[in-house]
């Protein structure tokens, strides 16, 4: 069995020139769950194809998801990124953008190395999903913009900026072991589910993450306003009073007192509950999914992943 | 025969959502010569291939240069592309970043739609070539802070940033149309050939343009000390007084008496001669090389566009 990590690790990013490579070397070696290309060995192991001819997929999908994060930074201004400068900071902007065009490429070099028979499908859908992506990213932005994005609206956007990507990956681990359409289906939907459940939990614990725990400071959606399935749900579910008191706080400057106000209100209107619940709702569709397929060790491998996403801390 | 204008026009960006889009359709609807869609062209019709074959890699090469254009404009803080106001300064810089992403994903999605049997290879060389303009370009950034730049090294970038694309348009084109592979080389090498010939003649008319028919102002290479093939052939060329007038010149700021001075300069170390030898000899040796293929309209054709370009006035 490929082990992920050590397949990145053995990337080789020394070449020249040092300006474009090195921030790419940099990024991928800053860590990360690894949970796309692991998504995308766990389907072909459940088909029983070998995991050689799933890695240079699996890596094109991991490097790509690094692409967006560098260029995400770059757009949102982030100084760090899993405890590191981010390239930009540590290098600057110019070399953040060109570095991550170039990422972009090598997920495309990789990807160029799927064995033939299975090559054309796989490019197309990886076009769809990076499209979609960066469809979701632009949508990110333009709801900073409006201040009547519905909740179904929020979980299209996340759908397409977060879930499709795990989707891709676990429906192209099963096309390329050869599974039948409808488990590639299955498996994509069931990504699909589990991208939304990780992404309102990502909401969720900006809110009510330990902060031991989590890793970054508590209540950074709440400082700039962030409209995230916790505000959005709070703003459907407030009473006339509840409704001036989240203007008003929303009105206020970042800090620890408008932090301590919006927490209190999504406590009384009970908006953790209804997050909660759709985290539960869509992990255990992503699990009913799961039984339709071949049930052997990869399944569980992938059952034991959705649970221990749902219940994460960071 | 396939119109090129007329297939780019027809590529639909009124998509949602419009912040992605909207600047991708305005980045190529300002024009351009269109010449590396119409390179794969000619030299697919060179070998009897059908325009249709080509077309989705035609469009590929042409959106990715685009895509690079926009980025770098972004890069270098440009303000104006072909007449009209960069992406960056129309919308602003995240969604010059973003879109230019897409671009790119845009050109991967038309490159597969190449036929199936020819589209592992046409991926291979397109990612080798998207590399290697990244690199170019990473490289003419490195340039900007050192004093040492070899003449050698300066054409080396120029054959990455520039001459790469021609090449692997005219190769495509014909790989497409089932060329020899000798063909395939002869029209790579042709492509090299020409790129180096046009960027030479950009920098010649930089310099030495007619301000009336150049399109852009005379001297911004001299104003900022952009290392041409110009300013390190009078480096290299240069006597003791000729050096001690040329570092005076380069220390001056920029405006209409450091253009007077360099030319000056430039005029008696004999620069230009060097750079229209240097032209002369590289379109001599592409047009050497279409001796070598078949001799039918399209090879007519592309003489004609070397010899075009030779003498170009902008």
């Amino acid at each position: 069995m490929i082990d992920i990590n050590q397949a990145i690790e053995s990337l080789d990013w020394s070449k020249e020139p040092k300006g474009l490579y090195e921030p790419i070397g940099y990024t991928l070696s800053a860590g990360g769950k690894r949970l796309r290309p692991q998504l995308a060995l766990t389907a072909c192991r459940m088909f029983g194809g070998r995991d050689e001819d799933v890695l240079p997929a699996a890596l094109a999908l991991e490097v790509f998801h690094n692409f967006t994060l560098l260029h995400d930074d770059v757009m949102d201004h982030a100084e760090v990124r899993r405890g590191r400068e981010t390239v930009h900071v540590r290098w600057n902007e110019n070399t953040a953008i060109l570095s991550g065009d170039q990422m972009l490429i090598e997920a495309y070099r990789l990807l160029s190395q799927v064995r033939e028979d299975k090559l054309a499908q796989t490019l197309r859908w990886f076009n769809e999903m990076a499209t979609e992506i960066c469809e979701g990213q632009q949508y990110d932005v333009d709801f900073e913009q409006r201040e009547d994005v519905r909740l179904d609206e929020y979980i299209e956007m996340i759908r397409l900026k977060t879930s499709v990507l795990l989707a891709n990956a676990l429906r192209t681990g099963a096309y390329i072991a050869n599974a039948s359409e409808e488990a590639q289906q299955a498996l994509y939907d069931c990504g699909i589910h589990l991208g939304l459940a990780f992404q309102i939990q990502d909401d969720l614990l900006d809110v009510y993450g330990n902060p031991t725990t989590f890793g970054k400071a508590i209540g950074g959606d709440i400082c700039c306003n962030k409209k995230t399935y916790l505000l959005l749900s709070a703003r459907d579910h407030a009473n006339v009073s509840q409704t001036e008191r989240l203007h008003h706080w929303l009105s206020q400057l970042p800090g620890q007192e408008k932090i301590a106000g919006v927490t209190a209100l999504y406590n009384e209107i009970g908006v953790r509950a209804m997050a909660e619940e759709a985290i539960e709702r869509h992990t255990r569709e992503a699990l009913r999914l799961m039984d339709t397929l071949p049930q052997n060790e990869a399944t569980n491998a992938l059952r034991q992943l959705a649970n221990k996403l749902e219940n994460r801390k960071s």
